[in-house]
């Protein structure tokens, strides 16, 4: 029988809701219900073993490895260890992903978007179809279940995916992170303007674009029709991928259902294809306007960089409720430019942090809080209107990147109720992150941590630590709707019954099997 | 009896020496002597392992777990494995890191160089001092060791250090790089402005200054005669801390020795600085002229940063010969700027990298080449000189970030023909970089390594992919002068003697011993 509760105790450290962002630092005990997932209470007195004991004393609870009666509510108990410089964080969420770009990560060359499109990303998405309808490529798989295993092993517990044109791909991903315990959003990817696209990679016609969209959110409202694990998205590719007709065929199937689904496309990424767009759309008043024309700009609509919006777009963007995913080491490394979210903040926009696998080089929503703060330090030097002094208000603090990787980015799914912190009633996805032992215990050179702490650190300066130096190897557990996705054995071990308790056990068993057996005997 | 050549076998990636900045990709064997560390020749026709034992027979050389007699001419075999991923590269060059520092890495909050100097950077610096003179404080113990540790690992064969204004502990840094096998340049920080400085951390006078630098120059010079690991270098901190007597009489001292003393310091990193510089030498006709005007820019001065260097600046750098470190790294996260590297190139001035630690968050020169292919993807949106079109020529390339960081940092420590590629009479200062085997076959969620390898790449994608994903897990062996100075007991372990030669040796020997004895009762 699976524990009624998860206890977590130890050091909780996430953003408040408020738009403060100070990172809130607690100790103490929080528990999460198996049933639900969420968060249930809090008890920030708890800090010895004896308060951990009169905790579940006063609930009623019983250790796991101590239970023995059925009648029992039993939990598990899950440790951040100070020693280790542990502490639990909410889960990351990468509000814009290429899938199946990943194996293109770090090949780009010196190009930038439009060139990049062509030479790299076209032909491996292609590579994504397969003759026989209906079976995913084999490549599909690899790719994908590679994608789900290095976001999750970076702390990603929400993504969303775009995927490519192929409907059983797409439904094959879908299933990978229903399966794997990691929350998405799946587009299938609408490109039908047979003019931009290659001919090897393009939507059939307009019709089939929409239609094969909705063999896709047929197939994810199957498996998951609560949405509880995942959703799907409308994606049309962006404005010069799309004919007129599509982008409205797709924004009314969208409307179409209840609640209207998510949209995600790209806008404003560099300044070519801005050039482009006013060119394709001579009648638009701005790029942005062009998907407003067309009923894409929703409470629901996820739009990828924005870098270089104009303030009336920034205001329609506003107003329409939209959201913004700033990915800002794919704007580095394609050399698009770079997004002033602080901007974007005055003017009421919400905005998340996306890793735009493959344009960005690094799955790792970490990796973007780092990008995030580094390029918001240069905006001071880039343009005449940010120049000098007035850069200064642009700088993102390590504590505003942290907030987008969560709140931020909670917000941008229209999750900011569900998930982004430890508000009790939330879903726990979070992340147990290991800054590993005080040095010169450690290991320094075995690769066990980049982070080298020395002791006489406050926590929030071994948080900015794990932030500048952090990655993958410091992430040791990641929960789900409190069910444990990503680990090591020992994460939860502290709690694992030992042989005694199984020879125990199975007397349990055995005795309630003769007991039932005699039942039935009578 | 050690080996007398060390044969290296697999894949080799350096850059050449003329000015292309392409890859050179081969594969074949290089053999180093043992005696003096250099590269004596290359054979890139051996594929098999039928070649490598034609290449020793041609040679007269006997692997040394076959050799039995004292008379061979012993190697050793080190090998890098197709299957692994892995090849041979040149040991990165760190022309610029404040080795007491690293405490601090990535904390610096939203702060610029002047404040942060004062909130973070003195005070830590401050903390190397000790009351008992000639004994160095156990941080200094500590971090100096933590600081090659890491800088070891991260594949840096060659750093150029700021250490404190303290001799005892400058002295024991000295001592620790030779120790471990690091080549270095060691400098104590002059710093005898009092205006500037803080009343704990200052040099007590000019003289003292001077005095203070002679003694760990002379230190230095003992423990290393010849200069093979270690070297000291004059490092006036920067303008604003030097009195214009300091700087005059520092760069007297450096050019008392034959050869002429390193020297490094700062110039142009922030705009506040320049202004700070102006103000402080009105009469100097820029940054760079107050250096010229004490006689500190020399072919063998290290000039970090250059960030805001006017054309004329950079024509007298060029001028005198003096080289710039550029620290990609720190000038985003201080918000400094970027320096535009392809401008100094075109002006025929030399670069290098630096990690500047821990203004960079970073002790990794791969990091560096990163952070330098990232910040040059933005600089077309950096001011209006640089906009548009004309942008893109400032581009650095995934190669020329890797030239800067090995071809272009031996430049700048004038050791252009002893290190930073695997020519024929250079010191072999190299590093094994294993990305890991290829999917699926690797566990791609143990944190092995970042970097994914689905098998299809070219080996330029490979060191690509490197290059944007890569850390230190991937540095798998360091040699300095041909000798393993970091890496795992199995790198070289191919070629360890079974038990069987144990015995044979053994057996030698005793037989040997009996011959000897009985010579001696004759």
């Amino acid at each position: 029988m699976s524990p009624a509760y998860i206890v977590f105790v130890g050091t909780f450290v996430h953003l408040p809701r408020d738009t403060s962002k100070a990172l809130a630092i607690q100790q103490g005990a929080l528990w999460v219900a198996t049933a639900d997932g969420r968060i249930k209470g809090t008890d920030w007195t708890v800090v010895t073993e004896g308060d951990i004991r009169a905790l579940l004393k006063e609930k009623g609870w019983v250790p796991e490895d101590a239970s023995r009666f059925h009648s029992e509510t039993r939990v598990k108990i899950v440790r951040a260890r100070e020693e280790h410089n542990e502490f639990f964080f909410p889960g990351f969420i990468d509000t814009h992903i290429h899938a199946p770009q990943y194996p293109n990560n770090g090949l780009f060359g010196s190009t930038t978007l439009l060139d990049w499109l062509r030479k790299y990303t076209f032909p491996m998405e292609a590579s994504f179809g397969s003759s026989i309808h209906n079976i995913p490529s084999p490549r599909a798989f690899r790719v994908y279940n590679q994608v789900v295993s290095r976001t999750l092993a970076n702390g990603t517990t929400y993504a969303s995916y775009f995927a490519t044109i192929h409907v059983s791909a797409t439904n094959l991903l879908a299933t990978l992170c229903q399966k794997r315990g990691q929350r998405a959003l799946i587009g299938r990817v609408c490109m039908d303007n047979p003019d931009f696209s290659e001919k090897y990679y393009v939507d059939p016609s307009t019709q089939e674009s929409i239609d094969l969209n909705k063999e896709v959110i047929s197939y994810i409202h199957s498996i998951d029709p609560q949405g509880t694990m995942v959703k799907p998205i409308i994606t049309p590719r962006f404005a010069l991928t799309c004919t007129p007709k599509a982008m409205q065929g797709l924004a009314d199937l969208a409307a179409s259902y209840d609640p209207p689904l998510h949209i995600q496309t790209h806008i404003s990424e560099n300044t070519q294809e801005i050039h482009d767009v006013h060119t394709q759309f001579p009648d638009a008043k701005s790029y942005a306007d062009v998907y407003d024309t067309y009923g894409l700009l929703t409470p629901r609509t996820i739009l990828a960089h924005g870098v270089h919006l104009t303030p009336d777009e920034q205001d329609l963007i506003h107003d329409r409720e939209a959201k913004i995913s700033h990915c800002p080491a794919s704007n580095s490394a394609l050399g698009s430019g770079i997004c002033p979210v602080r901007k974007l903040w005055n003017k009421g926009i919400t905005v998340g942090l996306g890793t735009d696998v493959s344009g960005g080089y690094s799955p790792s929503i970490l990796e973007a809080v780092r990008q995030a703060c580094l390029v918001s330090r240069l905006l001071r030097h880039v343009g005449t209107e940010n120049g000098g002094d007035k850069g200064k208000e642009l700088v993102l603090s390590v504590e505003e990147g942290l907030y987008l990787a969560t709140r931020g980015g909670a917000a941008v799914v229209n999750m900011e109720n569900d998930i982004g912190g430890f508000d009790i009633g939330m879903l726990f996805d979070a992340q147990l992150i290991r800054l590993g032992p005080f040095l010169p215990a450690c290991k320094y050179d075995n690769g066990e941590s980049r982070v080298d702490i020395f002791g006489w650190e406050k926590w929030q300066e071994k948080v900015h630590k794990w932030v500048w130096s952090g990655d993958d190897r410091n992430v040791k557990g990641v929960w789900v709707g409190g069910r444990l996705v990503y680990g090591e054995d020992d994460v939860e071990g502290g709690n694992r019954p030992g042989w005694w308790s199984w020879v125990l056990s199975a007397g349990v068993v055995g005795v309630g099997a003769v007991v039932a057996f005699r039942r039935m005997r009578l």
